[in-house]
């Protein structure tokens, strides 16, 4: 066997297939921000077609193998080539047991999808989004049957987004984050020391808050010459390359805090991609590594960093010359205790980081059961409403703010929801090793100085891209692995605090 | 021989290329219009992989198999299919003949060229360019070696664009061309009648103009629903698919015509496209059919549509509108005639009617002498100059102005320029034919009823795509081949009067 050729035709393939996803992952961002409506249907066809061809490449026979030949005792790989290796080797395993006409309709199918969930959101129309739904639903019950699973049919989908997560590890966690949250929400209900939240209940100018969130993006760290930002219904992040990672946000008059937080949190994404070491370029290396580890990210800045006293008592001042009128006589203090209000409310991107967790909670309830066949999808509206009231203690109106507010589903993304309480969990561990490793980041974010805290986030995750697996990561990190005690505790502090708790 | 399996694979094939390509055009397209500069290096290596994949379908030994036994004379295809098969062939025998490693590396040359070719005429820097196209004529020297020839290796890559174009045919047309050009320029420089050229000496706000040309390209036909108006530092048109047609253009606050009859251009080409039977979707024919008669559409509507005296008869009250400030006491005949002046440029897409054939013959010459190995790169800006002395009697004080200001070398087209002299030659032909059949389309242009003249387009050569070559449908439109005694008529015509020359 010739390992060096061996080598380099795996890496042809792997640099041909980043290359394709590069390509489509534009192709995604342009259907969403800049194409026509006429053009879509036929150009979906097309996105189809080249997914597709990403996808038999890495399904075929020469990639078979070829991680056949690399992934043997016998062979000796450098750390970057074996973590290739094994990312391939896992798509392989799964991505064979997908016949190759069931991927290309699916991925017509979320194409379309988009478009059937945009329509729907905006006319408030369940029925229109719902047989879409109902086959993508389908795919992904037939997908979790191909892939196998030992316990539940939502372990085979939960493990696309977080390498190993299941049923059984994430029901105990998720119970305790619920209690726990539904506990402290009770307690911050009752005190008599309630957050000046009204202040939002104003009008800030578009165009004034489309120019405070471009001025604030490269402070915080995203490099605008390697980025942009636009607009959406739906705030995303999409990587084309390590030099282009495109980010989206949307802005409502009547709600500063939406466009401000949401593309803060999209910055997370965004900064953690584009400082992906430049070596990995070209390879399947080349993004986060997991979307649990990602959403830490994301989470991270809008909460822990973008909702400190630290960040506000740098940027308020700057704000209220953006908004002298919106903002006259509302001391800085004021100000850090609004953005930090808890509230039960409808939409999930808007909701604090208390309640944030509940709306996790009820996706993952009915995700579970749709996967499990123990709901349909023409009962989600009713089943959502139900346990947003149980929760969270709010009925939505509509379904427009209940159970079509959010995108996933449509791009098929049925088991991505749990990366978002995953991501809090993560993140709250990861900012207790940052507070000992990195003392005075807070007061460098008080001066405006994000790089301490984004130069310690670059070098012990950014860079790696997908070279470390996420539960690696989190112990190379921070010492230990997944602890869910680090968010209670964070939360219990922020909140005490800030509502004055006993 | 299964005849309708070979047709069904056939047509899989033809439809996967045109995914292809249509993607390709779109990431062209965002490099151009929407990438941030750090991420396009690695980009064009993507867009370079893409390319390569389709290059490799159209030369596939599957698809060579199923050309010839598509191409038997015991094979009766329906007109759409054969159609098909003649243009996937003629690409099938002129790529075969091109190594796909040439190829490759020819795709990656002309993405970074495209980049190299924005910074030098930044800074008017032609050496920055100059290696780049060197590569770059290197490349279409082999090339037309490759693909053969009889006369001239010009020829080789003429037919690129038109098929059949050849130097012993052009040579001819082209000198006839200029020396009826040269001396109707003569007499229009010794006339007393100039044109009141000076109202647009004035500064013309670029916020108005965007809203101008805005307003304008739905009246004319462009469907902004199915395509989309940029800006970039040098026009174009770019199909994504036939319901996604996208222009660019570009403004100038002190020479307002540039955006104005630079976006009527593009739209004459894009409204081509969008007109396209949506039966060719997903085929080869779903474009124009020859780069000439792309470029007759964009010059009929630029020129014998919106530098006509019906079009101004309704958009310049319209446009006085937009600026009152500078066509205060200017009449619609003043501007009409102004908008006509014949005055020898630098700029050729800011050229008028009679002198934008001699910038042809510049490009047209030196291009030859490249492809003949009579010219080096270096030698260019030196030939250039002398020769807009000789033909048109200026001389560029920067290369900026001369030999950088077009876009078309740098992504390889060498051989393209002719096109557009040879789209005047057709514009004319066709105008004749719709005086003749459709009277009255001056009169309801005048009332700003565009659908007589582009209904009459779409009916005669829009609606067919790719089905006819252009000579055929030259002679379906026209009733003969190409005459270029059309043109010619036509200017002395329209100048005699403009200019009451005697």
């Amino acid at each position: 066997m010739d390992k060096q050729k061996a080598i380099q035709d795996f890496k042809a393939l792997d640099e041909k297939i980043t290359h394709f996803q590069s390509i489509s992952g534009l192709a995604d961002w342009d259907q969403k921000v800049m194409a026509p409506k006429k053009g879509r249907a036929q150009f979906a066809k097309a996105i189809g077609t080249l997914r597709t061809e990403a996808f038999k490449i890495s399904i075929s026979d020469e990639m078979g193998r070829l991680i056949e030949e690399l992934n043997s005792d016998s062979v000796e790989l450098d750390e970057m080539a074996a973590a290739q290796v094994r990312e391939r080797k896992e798509q392989y395993d799964r991505f064979k047991r997908i016949p190759a006409e069931d991927f290309k309709e699916f991925a017509i199918l979320t194409a379309q999808a988009n478009d059937a969930w945009e329509h729907a959101r905006e006319h408030n129309d369940f029925d229109h989004y719902a047989p879409y739904l109902e086959k993508i639903v389908g795919f992904r019950r037939k997908f979790a049957e191909l892939y196998g699973y030992e316990a539940h049919p939502y372990d085979a989908v939960l493990s696309e987004f977080e390498p190993g997560l299941m049923v059984a590890k994430l029901d105990p966690i998720f119970a305790k984050l619920r209690d726990t949250s539904v506990t402290l929400l009770e307690r911050i209900k009752k005190s008599p020391n309630q957050t000046p939240s009204e202040i939002f209940n104003q009008k800030y100018p578009i165009d004034k808050q489309k120019e405070f969130n471009r001025y604030i993006l490269p402070i915080i760290g995203f490099d605008m010459e390697a980025g942009r930002l636009d607009e959406t219904v739906h705030p995303f992040a999409q990587t084309i390359t390590i030099g282009d990672v495109r980010l989206t946000t949307r802005y409502l008059e009547e709600n500063v805090r939406s466009a401000l937080f949401g593309t803060i949190h999209e910055a997370g994404h965004g900064i953690y991609e584009q400082n992906i070491d430049p070596k990995y370029e070209g390879t399947v290396l080349a993004g986060g590594t997991s979307f649990g580890i990602h959403e830490s990210q994301s989470r991270f800045l809008e909460n822990m960093v973008g909702r400190s006293r630290a960040f506000w008592s740098y940027f308020y001042p700057r704000l209220v010359e953006y908004f002298p009128e919106q903002l006259a006589n509302i001391g800085e203090e004021d100000f850090y205790r609004a953005v930090n209000t808890v509230e039960p409310s409808f939409i999930r991107i808007e909701a604090d980081e208390l309640t944030y967790n509940l709306h996790i909670m009820v996706r993952y309830e009915v995700e579970k059961a749709l996967m499990a066949g123990e709901l349909e999808v023409h009962e989600l509206p009713a089943v959502w409403n139900r346990k947003m009231e149980e929760y969270l203690g709010i009925i939505p109106a509509t379904d427009r703010e209940g159970v079509l507010q959010d995108v996933h589903w449509s791009f098929g993304g049925i088991g991505y929801f749990p990366s978002y309480s995953l991501g809090n969990l993560y993140a709250a561990q990861i900012l207790n090793t940052l507070k000992k490793e990195v003392p005075g980041y807070e007061a460098a974010i008080a001066e405006g100085n994000f790089a301490p805290v984004m130069g310690w986030l670059k070098e012990k995750i950014h860079k790696y891209g997908s070279l470390y697996r996420p539960n690696e990561l989190i112990v190379k990190v921070t010492g230990e692995e997944l602890n869910a005690d680090y968010l209670a505790e964070y939360l219990e502090a922020k909140y005490s605090e800030i509502y004055k708790l006993s």
